[in-house]
């Protein structure tokens, strides 16, 4: 069962006059956990309250969400959770108009580790290019906001045959997973999609993106076609709970070299265990 | 106080699992009701079902939400107010993949008539552009999602000066109001933004271009600029609860003319009143 805090009370229900509800007028973060250790929660807090400013939502401070999150995470010890936390413009009157005075709504939920992730970690991840497009949105490009409807779309053509499909634009760049970012080594090099026009900018995304500065080794954001990435030497995806995932077929194709990948991912490991030392 | 049911129970909150505050997955409608009566009901109820179809969220049925609305519009003889129905995926397991065989959530709200309306009735509409561009994705063109965000973000560039602001996409195409449908009367003739890449096709803007057909009137579906619509003869907008509303003032020009508007307002004047007529 899911545990939840809402503005730091227990409970499970919001008000129907939330404006993350109305509008997706809102930001979320999923952060792993391991025991009570939220992993990267400083990146996690720092981009959520970049994601406010953008959306010019009062942020209610770093502080309170830790505390939500030492809160449900206290029982913990030993075990692996999945940590979301949503923060929403609150609830106010009908419209779109908003009153920058409004408090936010703060919600905090831990759940069971995902079992898939194990499985995805063993044997990499079976993709295909999606049909439904990225939106494009220079304004809420990066921003892990609540207007997701095109994730779930996407995620619905993925079938039993798939684990992850890719987004593409209008333009016909492919932009991002439905549920991760994309990487991919052509030329010995490595890129991943430009998402100054849509996608989500992911935590594990810029840990991959340092882990590589780190060894030497440069990443650019490019615009990538169907055809740069099919033609790819190596791919992998990142979100926060699966970390770095190779993807071992895209379409038709299987990936069989992931040696790059795997010197990055090296790195990358070494970054989450020195996390998981830090001070939650 | 807004009367609320939730899938026909009285009720305020909404489970924190709900998909459409996760993901802004689902729908709305706003509904203009004189009394005991909503406007344009068939028209809103297909329009819903039309856009469940196409996100694939199970429809919970016309006859359940003209239940719902019969109920909270029960003690409104004599007064005008607006209902907003909600249709969300309802709330289910982690993660953008959806269970087809989920129970959706159908929420109905019934709030005061806004003051405002009389008196853009009466004075016609101070209108700005939007530095916040409209979101292109050809999947959710059209659709009143609860993906909201640019409406909301476009809105609060209005202050107090401006009563609307019309957002362009990335491309420069004028696309919509923040919360209404845009016509320009351009060499005599009438104009409305193609709405296949982004925004949403209002029940209203519909029924304008129906009275336009009625009465010999041309309507045209185009790509329109900034200076397309600035240099416009006359301009109007619409939405469920407005209607039909002149622009007096786009930035720093004002528009004194409204001929053909008005020609098309009187048309669509009867239509309403013969859609009150109808059994609610």
């Amino acid at each position: 069962m899911a545990e939840v805090l809402i503005n730091g009370i227990s409970a499970d229900y919001v008000s129907v006059a939330d404006r993350g509800l109305n509008y997706g007028d809102g930001l979320f973060e999923t952060i792993a956990c391991s025991g009570t250790h939220p992993h990267f929660i400083r990146q996690h807090l720092q981009r959520m309250e970049r994601g406010a400013t953008r959306l010019d939502i009062p942020f209610p401070g770093r502080e309170l969400f830790r505390q939500d999150i030492d809160r449900v995470l206290k029982n913990s010890a030993g075990s692996k959770s999945v940590i979301k936390l949503i923060l929403t413009r609150g609830h106010g009157k009908r419209g779109y108009r908003y009153d920058t005075k409004q408090p936010p709504t703060r919600i905090c939920v831990r759940s069971p580790w995902p079992a898939q992730v194990v499985h995805w970690a063993q044997q990499g991840f079976r993709a295909r290019f999606c049909q439904t497009p990225a939106s494009v949105n220079p304004r809420l490009a990066g921003i892990k906001s609540l207007n997701r409807l095109e994730n779930v779309l996407a995620s619905n053509e993925l079938g039993d045959r798939f684990d992850e499909g890719l987004l593409s634009d209008i333009d016909g760049n492919v932009v991002e997973g439905t549920m991760s970012n994309l990487f991919a080594v052509i030329d010995d090099a490595v890129v991943t999609p430009d998402l100054s026009r849509c996608g989500i900018a992911g935590i594990m995304r810029e840990q991959i993106i340092d882990s590589a500065h780190e060894i030497g080794i440069r990443i650019e954001n490019v615009n990538l076609s169907r055809d740069d990435v099919m033609n790819s030497q190596e791919l992998f995806i990142s979100n926060s709970v699966i970390g770095l995932c190779v993807l071992k077929q895209l379409e038709q194709r299987s990936f069989n070299r992931h040696m790059i990948t795997e010197v990055i991912q090296s790195r990358l490991n070494k970054k989450i265990d020195a996390d998981a030392e830090t001070d939650a």
